[in-house]
């Protein structure tokens, strides 16, 4: 047998191997047969392998099921607390970590603010939140997931450039790594979004989807043919600064009217107070007067009874529509999850522009197209960080 | 051995050759050392694959090469009329078909025009062209491949709605299937185009490509890791019926402000002749007095002293750049080909174009966009069709 046929049935034992674990992992309680069946894999090829899996810890058998005719068959599972994973969100204005099993179940969970910190000193803030989810780990840690805002290069594992964390070229993935001697992922927060939910989300048995994503920033991560598509530069996904308004305002990108100047979460606070200047009895025109209002009280206050509002979602609406049927246009995807902050105004946004995406594109593409709300709610950039993890480490997906 | 490992190693097997096919098809005139170094197959492997490929016809040893320090090396190529192979464009005003050995070398060419005929005597047509180029032909036939308007289900061969032919459901490919015997690859017109600069362009060498079509219609066909992004419908690419003006002119599909109601060549030669009424001694105001003008003709116009149409350019340039500041935004592709009528414009609306992409979209993803004008002329669609026909038949992309 030559070196070819060697590492070519290396590989296939291993993509095998992932190809069971899988099934376990998806399927819940499989019995071997159950994942022959599935799998297409001989039966002492499946019952070889799943020996293995046991052997490493990572599946066990959970006792007898039901007859299917003959006698009883042994089920299987994946050991939820096989090992843990650390995922970790820095796209937020406070950086937010967690421990998870590889179920995706919460173990631990640290918020830390970040203060307006740069440079060293938000690197360091990325140290404690680890150390400190580490001390709260009692199992074998799996690996880390990082999620964060910016351009970057994640073969490489650098930031390249994340302007307001001030980290220009940083080697977070190796510095993390020399660190805590474990692997490290690291990826846009919007792609890691769209791995969530291609992982855990409402719509995660198709194997093509766009995550438009809208908080602070605006995004799509884009999951062609089962993969995440990161893009040349591993830059896919950056919508939120294409124009769509003439000589619109300043976004800061350094560009004018970005799709970020007129449907961030920041942007639409500013106009929902502007709009309640003329509502002083408004539900958001008396919160204003007491705090600093947020987008979630900006939703809270829409739907319970500021209709004046309306006009806002009628805005961001035509511009998030245009922007999908930009991209349904263009690659005939049909499922779209609809995440982020914004998307807490929930079906009445989502169906403006559902309806906006079928009267801007071919009825031929657009009428098969749905939006979905995002079940993930805030942990999704944390949940995509360990969904890479569970993808890489173990060719879960 | 089981049955999975078999399927496998049959499977590494076709693999291998076709990685030697491509890599003689590619290279020109390799030795087997050279193949065995470009590709990391051992030498015994690719000798005996390429013995199996001198037996198949497809490949011939041209003679010996210079030495490379021992003995001078044998050369290998691909023999050029091994066989041939039938393209056909059904997306202009007449349709074009051409005979074609498999270095993509025009034998024979016939157009027939369509004189407005729909459903059985379109298809008439089509018949007849083939009929007519297989007469023509003198080699054993690969196969036929066809570019068509409409949605298409490229995976079962049907054309499901091509209004301008009144198509409609129609199995194209069983129909010829069964009348000529050959294997038969339909796909959209657009996406043939993205094939045929992917497989023969001037940017053949990238995995990653968006190809860019303004004629009668505008598309974008997108190649992503080597592959033909086709959609989950098979319509990606119908970037032409995406709203760009709001209560905007009506478009062939119904909706309004379509990109196609202001840079389709027909909109462009009805504008450049609103403008040339202004300019009655112009080059494009004398032809339009004796004859029906093209947009050929606005075209030399321009290039040969119509100053006034620069207008026009800057127009278009501001839309087809702003479709594609949304595509490499989405997708991060770093190499645009623009081909179509449209593009006969040459560098100076490229340059437009350049202009506007760098000004509506993050310099991070933009800054690395180039944009060249498509080498392949008229035949693109042609040209895809028999490149489809390559990578689906022998394995060559």
């Amino acid at each position: 047998m030559s070196k070819t046929d060697k590492a070519t049935k290396a590989q296939t034992r291993l993509h095998n191997q992932q190809l069971i674990l899988n099934t376990i992992y998806n399927q819940g309680t499989p019995s071997r047969a159950e994942i022959s069946r599935i799998t297409g894999l001989a039966r002492p090829t499946v019952s070889e392998l799943v020996l293995l899996l046991i052997g490493a810890g990572i599946v066990e058998e959970l006792g007898l099921g039901p007859s299917e005719g003959g006698k009883r068959p042994t089920l299987l599972k994946i050991v939820d607390n096989y090992k843990s994973l650390i995922g970790l969100d820095l796209s937020k204005h406070a950086f937010q970590g967690c421990l998870m099993d590889i179920r995706g179940n919460v173990l631990h969970r640290i918020t830390m603010p970040l203060n307006n910190k740069t440079g060293e000193e938000s690197l360091q803030i990325v140290y404690d939140l680890i150390d400190q989810l580490i001390d709260a780990n009692s199992l074998p840690l799996l690996g880390i997931g990082i999620g964060t805002p910016g351009s970057i290069d994640a073969q490489k594992g650098v930031i390249r450039r994340a302007v307001n964390l001030g980290w220009f070229n940083l080697p977070l993935r190796d510095l993390l790594n020399t660190r805590y001697q474990v692997p490290v992922h690291i990826a846009n927060d919007s792609q890691m979004a769209a791995m969530a939910e291609f992982t855990y989300g409402i719509k995660r048995e198709q194997s093509n989807l766009i995550v438009l994503k809208a908080g602070r920033g605006v995004s799509a991560g884009i999951i062609l043919n089962g993969q995440l598509h990161y893009g040349e530069g591993f830059g896919a996904s950056e919508i939120g600064h294409v124009r769509v308004v003439e000589k619109g305002k300043k976004c800061a990108c350094g560009h004018f009217g970005c799709l970020e100047t007129v449907v961030s979460s920041r942007v639409i606070v500013e106009m929902a107070i502007a709009l309640s200047s003329d509502h002083p009895q408004s539900i958001l025109a008396e919160r204003t007067k007491t705090r600093q209002v947020f987008i979630d009280d900006v939703i809270e206050a829409y739907q319970h009874g500021d209709e004046y509002l309306h006009i806002l979602l009628e805005d961001i609406g035509r511009h998030l529509g245009s922007a999908v049927a930009n991209l349904i246009s263009a690659l005939n995807v049909k499922h779209v999850v609809f995440a982020g902050s914004v998307s807490g105004f929930g079906a009445q946004l989502r169906d403006i522009i559902l309806r906006e995406v079928r009267e801007r594109s071919i009825p031929t593409l657009s009428n098969d197209v749905s939006i979905e709300l995002s079940t993930l709610g805030d942990d999704i950039v944390i949940k995509g960080a360990t969904a890479i993890l569970l993808a890489n480490e173990l060719g879960i997906i």
